[in-house]
């Protein structure tokens, strides 16, 4: 994995530049196309009264392929947002800038496990 | 939540019968499409470039929404499969007609709470 | 795993009759034991100021721990008071004495899963 | 939660310096030292043969308490441990040294995710 070392434009939430993902773009587009045909499979299957435990054995899939993905963009979030924040607080000297992108990414992770 | 006394015609992983989530089923099918929606709206996130932190957020809440699914339809598997195995062990003697439902059971939701 | 057919002499939350793991009794509390050594193991590597990463890993392991035990104790919880409950529902015609431990079984489920 | 500028003086796994935590070390401390009180609990609740779903209960807070000592570490670590190794490849302009730190945290993260 790559790591930008030039700083982004912004560090913004709302921000237009390129995020951390988007090298990974098409790889997360065709893993979410999957669960979503995950998801499908699953509606199919409670439809066609297929076994309870099959059911959940599908579903247990679907959340590991979505975690996986939700791993993926937190380490291109990392790697990406977090350390450009580093840069940007070092050349400002306001160490603010990247504690703000480092309580904001631990919120996600922090949500991500109890979800 | 109503729970059959009477026995199922079968407790066999692949049965024709009805099974315990009949009664929710337009339900958990409305749950299931709304949650294929959300994987959708995040895979549109990730084609628009949205902020990587937005995207784990919907990630989380669509987390949540299947477990919903998940915790619901173990419900209706051990109200209706597990207690109509402990009713026809009982009946027929077998102790190992329900401990194999209930073995069956915790096999998913341990796949579950690791997924 | 056994699962008992006779009837518990109780089914309220508070009984003091022998529980589902009591045969299990002497596993789990070799397991405790171990999870809790575990967590002094992890409070001393941050008292020696140890790697977070290496801390970090020890964690998962702890957790993964402790979740063998919840599951152990979930499958003994409906092998046996679920079950009883079922026969005793059957015996009574009353079919709440069981759909009441399949609700508390199921939200005890929930909880682990977003815990 | 502060964020050191200054580059620590090793970004090593094995260190002898003080990491992202040390400030809030005696809070992990005491924190840790509950969590295994309430394992200690745990277990007297199964010496006591109380009621598994009451038991369970206590699981979960456990799960919840260690999950906070693990966000928390987590936090620090990023903050600290990436953020310096953010520097030193910037100074040095080996966009390796960050990487390798932010692949090891994503990999400390998924391992709590599936724990």
């Amino acid at each position: 994995m790559g790591v930008y070392i030039e700083g982004m434009t912004s560090t913004q939430t709302e921000h237009p530049g390129p995020h951390g993902y988007s090298e990974e773009k098409q790889a997360y587009l065709r893993r979410l196309k999957r669960a979503e045909g995950q998801v499908r499979g699953i509606a199919r299957m409670v439809e066609e009264d297929k076994y309870c435990i099959d059911i959940l054995t599908q579903m247990a899939a679907v959340n590991k392929a979505l975690h996986a993905v939700s791993i993926g963009l937190l380490e291109d979030h990392i790697a990406h947002c977090v350390v450009n924040a580093a840069h940007e607080s070092q050349e400002s000297g306001n160490p603010e800038i990247v504690s703000e992108k480092v309580s904001e990414a631990t919120a996600a992770i922090s949500r991500l496990l109890r979800s």
